[in-house]
């Protein structure tokens, strides 16, 4: 089909041409002076993304990866943790500290919805003896389009000395995050969301409470051993091989983010989700996450009951090459989701809502075609009348 | 500096044209059908450069993080290891097998030398009970430039039922190794050599006797477990978002490797090693490695004592544009390793020569300007009277 697809998926995103160009440089020596500048430069913006100070390390790895080394590092076998899952995403961190030998005790919230910080507060309370060593938390969930407020947990964490650990893959940059302020201790991002780059590096900050917890930290470890990591930044270098192509395009990606601000994008985020999910509304469809928690990075929609998800995301690819994203395990069929992360102009959603209107006509569903889209046309219309 | 570096380094190494463009590509959909088609060609090719019918997984990660999957998921805690090593990434596969609870007996070999079959032979006719579970051993040891003559050491194994882990990271398609008819077990390879790629992918195959002891491992893992890689792989995914512009680039890369032909692409690495080691004796300088065990893959060349490795390097860095590595640990400034691996043009190695002969001569170093390259010449033209 003519033309570039439409990528509107949950990650991998759309890739600026100004990243694929920085990509396409020359290999360099990793443990040479050109590579030592890229990465003090990349680590400063990254600090800057995440509104720390904190030490932050770069693997060559998925976002999984980084997940693996918050756990690998600041979770001892056998320790008790607090694991909060809204969706497939938290069940997958609470995996991940179950196969390191962690005590977990799963909180699962009804997928759509956020973490209720009310029975949150309660657990803890019970935990007279302060067992509970780490919290793990879902910044964005990607498999429902619901999100946390992270500062609501923080705050009623109150003295609780355990160590907030934060999957923030998915919602880093789109979502806000103070991780200084808000006081979160590791937090773990993926290059492939927000950060407008291909898959292939994640980011892992600690607070100095987390370090000192590393100190006393019995997991066998190598490649993920933050000790590692840190001696080597101290020479502008990595432990291992960096991707070198990805820092080049990671250095782009964040002097265009830094150049649009991180409040901008933040709140240009929080736009994306407004356009699609008052468009899909006026359609008449169903939103999976309630207003509260609809997460600026990914909408998920729950298809007709008689059309299913899949033959409508497979029309929609066939036709006019737009690619959404299904639903994983029980939600497959049931939804598809809409994701407007990082690199995607507010007008390209138009054409997204559009084609999907033709699709659900097409398929026999009760609509006047424009409905969705004129609703969409009006939150773009507000945003920039301010 | 007018034009694009020389870069000589084992790794990462000059990217194809062709593999720069295929990078290029816009993202996809990890898990829809155009990925599937490209996972499956790419698992093809490295099956065939690995000369395996074995599984073949492939790991977001740096070579390291390949050589950490080899050792979590077919090494047990307290299992007894013998790790043979020649150099510094030698004593980092022990060092990974010992942070995972393995009993490492490291047996060392004079850095510039192979590993001697017949001590090793000695070694295992006194493991009477058979106590030891792995052997590791490096095919390419990239801090010396020398290499490891895998099948003697299988051979010598005969029927000791011991896994033998080969770290093959630098040396896979510069050096022969034939998987399957040497019987070896567990087989781990990188992106950023011979395969021409930029750095962010590990390649992991394994015999289905190493299966069968991974199907009793104990160690805890989740990131690099093969059951995991394995499952998606039947669906033509992987468990974690892979770097899809890598996947890009591998796909042509293997093209090119294969087009050339895998015999063909392991004796140009040894006709590079040949031209490069006779210019450098013709100028009268040391080479570290033994002729019989001499890298096809990197040359380390033992810098004058009075002038020093490093003021070589820096000054052909300089005035040339050439990137040579340096020497590591106790060989700094001791040595300089010129990489000739991957994307290397063998008349590129006269220019690089040609420099380092200047570069001599600056420094004072007797020597007849054009006698190093004359002797690699020589080597070009016997090399093309074939």
């Amino acid at each position: 089909m003519m033309g570039e697809p439409y990528l509107l998926l949950p990650g991998p995103t759309p890739i600026p041409e100004r990243v694929a160009r920085a990509m396409n440089r020359p290999m360099i020596n990793h443990r040479g002076i050109e590579f030592k500048d890229i990465l003090e430069d990349v680590v400063d913006g990254i600090k800057k993304i995440y509104r720390t100070e904190s030490d932050v390390l770069i693997y060559p790895s998925s976002g999984t990866g980084g997940l693996e080394a918050a756990v690998v590092n600041f979770i001892s076998p056998g320790e008790k943790v607090l694991a909060l899952s809204i969706g497939i995403f938290g069940d997958r961190f609470a995996s991940i500290a179950s196969n390191f030998g962690a005590d977990v005790e799963k909180m699962s919230f009804a997928w759509g919805t956020g973490v209720d910080p009310e029975q949150v507060k309660k657990r803890l309370l019970e935990d007279k003896n302060r067992e509970i060593k780490a919290i793990l938390i879902t910044h964005n969930e990607t498999s429902t389009g619901a999100f946390n407020d992270l500062k609501s947990i923080r705050d009623i964490m109150g003295d609780h000395p355990a160590l907030l650990l934060v999957d923030a893959v998915s919602g880093m940059a789109a979502i806000d995050l103070k991780m200084d302020e808000w006081q979160l201790d590791v937090v773990v991002s993926g290059s492939q969301k927000a950060f407008m780059l291909p898959p292939g590096l994640s980011f892992l900050a600690f607070s100095q409470k987390a370090y000192q917890v590393y100190l006393h930290n019995k997991n066998n470890k190598y490649y993920w051993d933050i000790a590692e990591g840190l001696k080597y930044m101290e020479k502008g270098q990595t432990p291992f091989t960096p991707p070198i192509s990805l820092y080049y395009g990671l250095q782009e990606a964040l002097r265009m983010m830094l150049e649009e601000g991180v409040d901008k994008v933040i709140a240009r985020h929080k736009g994306y989700r407004d356009i699609v999910r008052a468009s899909i509304k006026a359609m008449g469809l169903e939103l999976l996450a309630e207003d509260r928690y609809a997460s600026p990075a990914v909408t998920s929609v729950v298809a007709p009951q008689d059309i299913g998800a899949n033959p409508i995301r497979n029309y929609m690819q066939e036709e006019f090459n737009i690619v959404l994203a299904g639903g994983q395990q029980k939600l497959d069929n049931v939804i598809f989701r809409v994701g407007h992360l990082g690199y995607v102009r507010e007008l390209d959603l138009l054409s997204v809502l559009a084609a999907l209107e033709i699709t659900l006509v097409r398929f026999g569903f009760p609509l006047k075609l424009g409905v969705g889209l004129q609703a969409a046309q009006q939150v773009i219309y507000e945003r920039h009348q301010k």
